[in-house]
């Protein structure tokens, strides 16, 4: 892990990334919402839910990097005034996710959070661009990238000037197949000891089965993450993408209350 | 998952596993020891040490299945003895390794777990002849083997009659070189939603790093692990192998502190 | 394989990609240069060694999309300008990587082919970039791709319009660390009976070992690749990077006389 | 790839392995056969389908190591008293499957060849068994061993007195889904330039589809593989295990036709 100047750790300090109220490295963040907007309805509807189940900030996709060029795309401008309108009525801040280095800088008057997916994680054109604005960036990690190539990925962020990178970790390609990926919680305690930045997990993407988003969510916490992301649907079964692995509201509100809980204790156990 | 029928959960009922006093499959399992048995005096000395931290059983390898023909293959017989004397002074049931059929017959005069390893998770011959003996067997997953793999394997112990078996996650081969394997935390719910059996965790082969092994250990507590297994070595510099990755007496009883916190606490909140 | 409507072999015509007077699709195509365009000496010089060979095209890097934002990241407009020079003198036409959706249409400009590297495989916004170029598109494989995302990404640039995608198989990522990656060489037949595109293999990221390479441009041939991309150097020892893998002129004139006798001998005894 | 004294090449001599009148190591030795004995009429009908083709030896389970103990386990003596029938009759030495260390001995009676499958490859007690008896070893890779674990397996056996030992390449695990394995060609060379030992790959476990063979097994003796392992069974629909990938008699013929021609020419044109 040579030539990390910015990432290392100096001194005791560890970054915390404020986002409106709130602050990523401190506590446990919870990002919700749904994979992608779909509809003004859909998206307020589920951004409520998260709300009053206590996430802290909306997730929603407006552009969708899909497989196949004939799956749905997103809804680009629209989507992010929905987001945007979401956004108003609950007060939750927005991570969103930008795929083209062209889409930055307007894509900022909208998004609170910038989130560069794991298919994009070597995409240096977009990471140096998202480097200039000043939105904190959502970096996840390549399905295929080894952590020290991802801390590079953060590298090219920071060197830009822009020193507001979270983390997040979403689970490797393996060869195991009961999993969509293989979600390396290890790399939580790792990041921690290799970098002073913060750093989430994403069971949804990791596990693809919503019985084991639960049990993963919680590892996270005891793991030392600072938060998590989650896909939240009000209605799965309509979903334009991830239907199988996106929670219903009352699975949220449900999973929230035992998130809250745990993190509690382990910080008044001093276990975090 | 499909013809598994001893290992598929019929009603609801879960498998505890008695070994002596304890149930693995009932409350936080500890099992801890050397990777090896070297001598009589540095396995007494570190069993004594694991039995005053709160470990419940002890490990250690009689039988060494190495890479290389050349490196330390174990002490047979006489660490099989080294571990008898060990059980009678700290009262800690023992598990050891063994890795030909041919042996089966005489570990089990001083086993109280027979620990398949992650080579041997294949063996067959092997499988089926530990699946005859009245000893409960600890099956380690492949390092390149699936759930459905593993479970299969588990499947051809139970088949000849021993209904015993403890699952052991210790970390699959991936691309990561940080660690060593990584753990696939998510195959403690995974397995808990496919089977009745008991899943336990093995935070030191899977990192192969000291510093990560604490994280690990309240992870697989959080996800819903039924134990874990750890190296501890009363002076890891002198081990003759897996001297990095073993802890010391005061690391592995900081750890447990921690580790039964969260297991009680986890318990009384209802997270588990 | 489903919805790969343009991809799927209609008929059985198979897709000819004509670059200048070559033809890939049609006989085995040879691409060698250097990883990147480090100086104009160095270029035109190792471009007259490899048209001297027997190659067909000149390979490289204006743009270097680099692990590290402090390794060096290519000359751009002026490596442009430069491999403009090489092609001038030896006729050879121009692959050159091309990094950003921004940079396509000046690029056109000097490049013959516009190669996509396999960290931006599913780089969708670039993709539909060069979909809407008049250039052949050089796709390669991403280190964790599966065959069936490898050619949804053909589809993008396919689905723009343009049909000369030229499919490069350069090595997955594996556990093995003997090789830098491993070739998936049964990937060259199975893309032939996926899609009626050509495929080329890159022996030298594949491997990262110069003694392999030999082996595995052979091994493409009788595979029944349609060509091979290779790196070399007028002197490795001083390339800024790749330096351990680059072929020096000799090297790849052996290389190339045996390419040149099996393609030959291959094709006159129909074994390919 | 230290402490390999006895795999290390010393001088430039490379092993060849004399097996009845095949010397394996000297041109390209082709074994083919059913998976599984699983009838006198199939072994004795499609050995003599095999060396009609002109393959070198036969190869055939007696006991197979199955995923699930439920399915298909072998015949046992039995299965070896047909091979030994198939050998009377054709004259082709007998590659067959060894998988517990008591059945070495009797083995040895009826096989020229015990091969040890991926599953054992770090069966270390079965390795020091064969490595005892006086029968030329085929040690397959495991599906996620590395070359130097793979290597390390190689002198268990050497070490105890055993030089006989061929390599058999069989495909390792990644994440690619179109292929069963990936059938790594580098490390044919690789394992040419790190021992003097003979090698050869098993196209048919590696790919898993049967419209590959042909093309890997081309691939094979381009890279410099000693030889490959096929599949061939009388009527594929009919067996009991591999059943969609072992090839029929005439596939068979027609690929041992261009397998000897491609063989033929590449040693008269000094291209192996």
């Amino acid at each position: 892990m040579k030539n990390l100047k910015l990432a290392a750790i100096s001194g005791s300090r560890r970054t915390t990334v404020r986002v409106g109220n709130v602050k990523v490295g401190s506590g446990f963040t919870v990002i919700a919402g749904p994979c992608g907007v779909e509809s003004e309805a859909q998206t307020l509807e589920t951004a409520h839910a998260v709300k009053a189940a206590g996430a802290d900030m909306l997730r929603g996709g407006a552009f969708k990097p899909r497989t196949s060029p004939y799956a749905f795309q997103g809804l680009g401008l629209q989507g992010l005034k929905i987001l945007d309108k979401a956004k108003e009525e609950t007060g939750l801040p927005i991570v969103t996710e930008v795929i083209d280095p062209r889409d930055v800088s307007w894509v900022c008057e909208y998004a609170d959070v910038l989130q560069i997916g794991a298919r994009n994680m070597q995409n240096f054109s977009l990471l140096r661009e998202v480097g200039k604005s000043n939105k904190a960036v959502l970096l996840k990690r390549g399905m295929h990238s080894t952590i020290e190539e991802w801390l590079n990925c953060a590298e090219y962020i920071l060197n830009e000037g822009n020193p507001d990178v979270i983390l997040c970790e979403r689970g490797i390609r393996t060869f195991e197949k009961y999993t969509r990926n293989t979600l390396d919680i290890s790399a939580v305690p790792a990041v921690k000891e290799l970098t002073h930045l913060p750093i989430i997990t994403d069971p949804t993407h990791a596990t693809g089965r919503l019985s084991l988003i639960p049990s993963m969510s919680l590892a996270s916490i005891a793991a030392g993450a600072d938060g998590m992301i989650v896909e939240v649907h009000r209605n799965p079964a309509e979903a334009l993408s991830d239907k199988d692995q996106a929670m219903t509201p009352p699975m949220f509100m449900e999973l929230m209350a035992k998130v809250r809980k745990l993190e509690k204790i382990m910080k008044a156990e001093g276990l975090r």
